[in-house]
């Protein structure tokens, strides 16, 4: 998770995004097609068009001229609406002219899968690159500043659609149709700053926008559209700037799905996917990832409309129904969102308002009789935003009429615009646009939800997100940037060839970064082993050294709670005699004897290393219950304490570790510090290694956790080099063997 | 969970919902008033009305009396819309005439709180039982018969909603005001074929109405929306009639929330509650329960749109942008709904349509091209249709436009319409009811979600659903019915006073169910606890019996392990002196020596006595997991092998139950056959006690499932009863105390 170029920011995307000028290549007048939709879309936009046009001098109105540098002046932003063939000469002629952005709406690059669409779409990008010059695209369907009216893109009716006020939700998205569903909700009410579209990002990613709307005086929310990012370092930095600037940014993530058949080694390689990657980063860098692709507006509008934060801790709920109320009262519960009694002072005022068959408790329901009189509405309202327990308060809206619910939205605007109190409408209504809503929609100050449940979902996660301060980019530590890595030379010394490591070598790295695992001894037969036996106490285990069996247990190769040096003779002859039979084709380096690691409960630790986001540590339920739980949780690197704590935490065995009936917790700094050690290991072998797993972990009383088990697995290009490297070596590595590892 | 009195069908509530004839009380022309809006709502109603009131003979046009008695016939339906001081009085008017039905609007009645309306509500129903009058209400904001044009409600502008062409769902609520919000979705195109309303429902409740659109030919499809019931037997009759009638019923039920400090001595009082019992009820009866208010219309609109059930196993995507498409898959996936590959000829009809950068796998990408010639969508949706590995095709719709979208809509309806293949539309855009969401919401064969994740969880729910083949009534078989209580006697007998019985008394009776428990033999002392040792064998655990306490291990009352004779010794000596200090208070019957019944995974059966649904199971994980996992699911008696192989099947012990790791099966049937004798003696328990929970039943190789341990807690009433029945025999069984029970 490198960060191969700093993030752009506001400075390198202004022309781009805040254009004065903007340049119309392939202007037309052509019915449908992009240069004709692409002017009109700019027919509201306060600063200056000119068209490109050889043919033409003036096109729809606008002086046109034959070509960039025959402008008058240099444009801040060029749009390029004519295909491919044409396009490069066009982004060619616009670096050399010092024209600060360019959106290039053509297709063929790279998402066309052929060499010649890769070729194109890499001359783009070095052209780009020497000239500083921003592009948007290709393959993009341009972008909306609704600030300045400009609508930048060939997108039907989008500069009528623009011509309300401007809200202050931007929204970046990867996918030009998805991203455009989501702002045609401009034709029910709701508004926007910002459209940025990202095409085949071959200059500017998603992850420049959200830094570019991070410093966007116009922007307060940010809405990102995923599919897939590369380099997922410089996402999580740029979720982190807007953090910092006071902007949350709400995720909806696409293509979620798991390749079924996956195989690997290790239970680390099926337990986590990529999807659980994406999840671990969001929520490690502070983004809100909404499950719902419907859900992205109604969340963001929310935290659009609160950008404060809580004033209070619980919320209450408003209803003329009692059944509307109890919906809502449930789905709070479900998000973990507290329902306190109404304050007396609001009581009172309730109680001169609803009449006797009303319910004053929290869900209230005032009942219809509220809507009669309608004022008694507004002052109910005033009171429940007055009420100093609610750090929100939810209006559930059941049945509605022309002649009242307008009314009533109304009222829910004003006071919502007075008060400092979140105020959220549940529109509980199967008319879905029906009278009043387009007033909660449009609103600045009151949020609109048309599910009960995504509302209190957004409050919850609104609560979560104004308590959280850690904004800070996400890196090692100073001492952790300057340490050595304790695998590489035991990873040298490894005999040639290897991929699939001993048990015991594994440990021996394992060790290495002070994670305790038992004591062990290599043998090799009866005498040797009774001796050795001896020589490290009672109960012990034995278990074969064979790098071409990884699953001991299946083939008899371990054998626990041996109490003398009588039966670790019987056991290690038993044992050599099963083998021959149950893995017959099996290299036996030897045996090793190891000492018991005493009862407690078992975890796992995993390491995956992702393309997106680097080593990822899993962490779970351990030995027997891996297969029956699935309950592993997947973390970003680098851990430290505080983060492997909270881990901790959230394990379904957190109950057993913090001591369950009543028994005494277990040392969870002892085990943070083993996860913690775990991840160091885990940015080490980034690169090196496939797979590493210690299953189980057993979290002791007297000792902390050890490390009974442990698994790695080399990639091949780690082996190729280390044979190149260690040949010299090799010999004498081999020839010290196992016995080496085991007996250091 | 008994039936108090049998379902009414459509014969019963004919004449109310399907009235030739219908009179108002109340007729008014005041604007406003419950009169007027109820003669406006029937105004395209086809049969006749007519006005009751005392002053005129002409409302509104209508032809007016002074009272029913006054009517030229006898109407099938009155309508009251006088207060509840008048309401009696033509309530017990319409029983003396022989009208049908009655629906009265007034409250005042038991959800007023008072003792007034309680007995006016108990008159009420005296009143109609002996008249045969059935009675929608009081409180009741009347019922809909789209079928008729009858608006037999004072909803404002109801007659008007209804004048389009009536659909096959059928609406059911408990909340007039929700209920009637769903019913506004007729402003946006939707349909419905009936509206019915409960009120108070003091003679006709939710069940009833569900009975009766099950024999109503105009409905397809049940959509309920709860608050709660108090019967749950005829509920699941109910929905179980509708079932063999081919009729899904999809429900909502509000009101989840559970009372967060219920105290209860067993795991069973704390790990479910009432929302678990209805969730058991509804899966068991075969009802489709959605957890979201806001889903039900589009839910209930797919099984109507498509009642003949799957042709195929697969689901179809077919997207003109890759995003959406993606997102759809991704939620399939989470469905567990399988994507085949596109067949064949569906390939080649698409290679003509689709252009070189489109995705033709499953789901497709036929991008914005096929837009610009809207007749290759049709094509290509056809094909997608006539393909045969497709149980459903979904078609997501992104950006929409006047022009295009419509008729995009139209070639939907129409392949739907001529395919046996269902077909959603899923609408992605913010535009809610932008141009085309008319023609899909309001058309009968397509089906529209605002929702990708609702679609795929639909159709998952649909398929499933019509693989369902029991919809017999859920009984007890022949053969349980006629068995005796094994229990009866063994609780008789117990010493007076006793609510909390002691483990060996609970095992006594949880094996005279057939469950097996360890051997177990009453002790007092190390003399005679080391002559029972000798005679049992080891190894033994020995248990302190106490009437006081129930967490034995906590105090130090319980130690396995016990070897020889001078083990069982000096433990009972030990535990002994160790109560002194931490029982100090508790009664000391004596010790209890037990068998140990082996290794083997622990599981929890508890029983939990609903005042809705009868005696509920729970099963799960047991011992020490039952706090950690908390994984108990629950279900309804009376249960029987198949029902308890399924609940088996939903374990998460599931896995190592059916072997783990290469290892044998454990004995399902065995473990069915529990959990089957546990739920007769949980049925024979009903109203006798409160908690049984048999935690762990360790589930061994060589015995099966072996009831470590046992609770069971009666009720105050029973020990009320018991110690007036039994006064005489009280001294003898006192005399016998625990011994009695653990020799045996």
């Amino acid at each position: 998770m490198t960060h191969h170029r700093p993030l752009y920011g506001r400075e390198d995307l202004r022309r781009l995004i805040e254009p004065q000028t903007i340049a119309v290549v392939g202007a037309s007048s052509t019915e449908g097609s992009f240069g004709r939709r692409t002017l009109e879309n700019l027919a509201h936009f306060g600063g200056t068009v000119y068209g490109i046009n050889p043919k033409y001098s003036d096109i729809l109105g606008y002086q046109t001229f034959p070509s960039l540098s025959d402008l008058p002046e240099t444009p801040d932003c060029v749009i390029v609406g004519v295909g491919q063939k044409l396009a490069e000469s066009v982004i060619k002629e616009a670096a050399e002219l010092g024209i600060g952005g360019a959106i290039l709406y053509a297709s063929g690059y790279r998402e066309a899968g052929g060499a010649d669409g890769e070729a194109a779409q890499q001359r783009l990008l070095d052209t780009t690159q020497r000239a500083g010059l921003r592009l948007a695209g290709p393959n993009c369907v341009g972008l909306v500043n609704a600030n300045s009216g400009a609508g930048m893109n060939f997108m039907t009716d989008c500069g009528e659609m623009i011509q309300g006020d401007a809200g202050r939700i931007s929204l970046v998205s990867q996918s030009g149709a998805l991203g455009y569903a989501l702002l045609q909700g401009l034709h029910r009410g709701l508004s926007f700053s910002k459209f940025l579209a990202c095409g085949n990002s071959v200059d500017i990613d998603v992850a420049d926008y959200v830094s570019y709307l991070a410093e966007d005086p116009d922007t307060s929310t940010i809405v990102c559209l995923l599919e897939g990012i590369s380099d997922g370092g410089r996402f999580i930095e740029a979720i982190r700037k807007a953090g910092r600037a006071g902007k949350p940014v709400i995720v909806y993530k696409a293509a979620n799905g798991e390749a079924s058949s996956r195989a690997a080694l290790s239970h680390t390689g099926t337990l986590a996917g990529s999807a659980d990657a994406y999840r671990a980063a969001f929520k490690r860098a502070g983004a809100i990832l909404v499950e719902d692709f419907e859900a992205l507006m109604e969340v963001a509008a929310f935290f659009d409309r609160n950008s404060e934060g809580p004033t209070g801790e619980g919320v209450g709920i408003m209803a003329t129904s009692g059944g509307a109320g109890v919906i809502c009262a449930d789905k709070a519960e479900e998000n973990g969102l507290l329902l306190p009694p109404l304050a007396d002072a609001t009581t009172s005022v309730l109680n001169d308002v609803v009449p006797g068959f009303g319910s004053l408790a929290n869900p209230a329901d005032l009942t219809a009789e509220v809507l009669k009189n309608v004022e008694t509405f507004k002052t109910s309202l005033t009171a429940f935003c007055d009420d100093p327990a609610f750090g929100a308060v939810v209006v559930p809206l059941t049945f509605v009429h022309e002649a009242t619910t307008g009314v009533r939205a109304r009222y829910l605007a004003e006071v919502a615009a007075e008060s400092t109190t979140p105020l959220a409408a549940v529109w509980m209504n199967e008319w879905l646009e029906g009278p009043g809503s387009q007033d909660l929609d449009g609103d600045a100050s009151v949020a609109i939800f048309r599910s009960p449940a995504r509302c209190m979902w957004t409050i919850r996660q609104w609560m979560d997100w104004h308590a959280r301060t850690d904004w800070s980019p996400l890196a090692e530590s100073a001492a952790d940037r300057g340490r050595e890595s304790p695998a590489a030379g035991l990873l040298a010394a490894l005999p040639a060839g290897t991929t699939a490591l001993t048990e015991s070598a594994a440990k021996k790295i394992v060790a290495s970064y002070g994670i305790r695992v038992p004591g062990e001894r290599a043998v090799h037969g009866p005498d040797d082993a009774a001796a050795a036996a001896e020589a490290m106490g009672f109960p012990l285990v034995l278990k074969v050294v064979s790098p071409d069996i990884l699953h001991k247990s299946e083939v008899g190769g371990v054998r626990v709670g041996l109490n003398s040096a009588e039966e670790v003779r019987e056991a290690i002859s038993t044992m050599a005699a099963r083998l021959v039979s149950e893995a017959p084709n099996a290299r036996i380096e030897g045996y090793s004897l190891q000492t018991m690691a005493g009862e407690g409960p078992e975890i796992l630790l995993g390491a995956r290393f992702d393309p997106v986001f680097g080593p990822l540590i899993l962490l779970g339920s351990g030995g027997v219950w891996v297969e029956i739980l699935r309950d592993v949780k997947v973390y970003l690197t680098p851990m430290d304490r505080a983060t492997a704590r909270a881990a901790v935490a959230e394990m379904t065995l957190a109950g057993v570790l913090n001591g369950a009936r009543g028994e005494d917790a277990y040392d969870i700094d002892a085990i943070a510090d083993a996860i913690v050690a775990f991840s160091r290991l885990a940015r080490d072998l980034d690169g090196v290694a496939t797979e590493v797993e210690l299953n189980p972990v057993r979290i002791t009383r007297d000792r902390g956790p050890v490390a009974v088990d442990a698994l790695m697995v080399l990639t091949a290009e780690q082996e190729h080099t280390r044979q190149n490297q260690t040949d010299a070596a090799s010999a004498d590595v081999e020839a010290e063997g196992v016995v080496q590892w085991a007996n250091a």
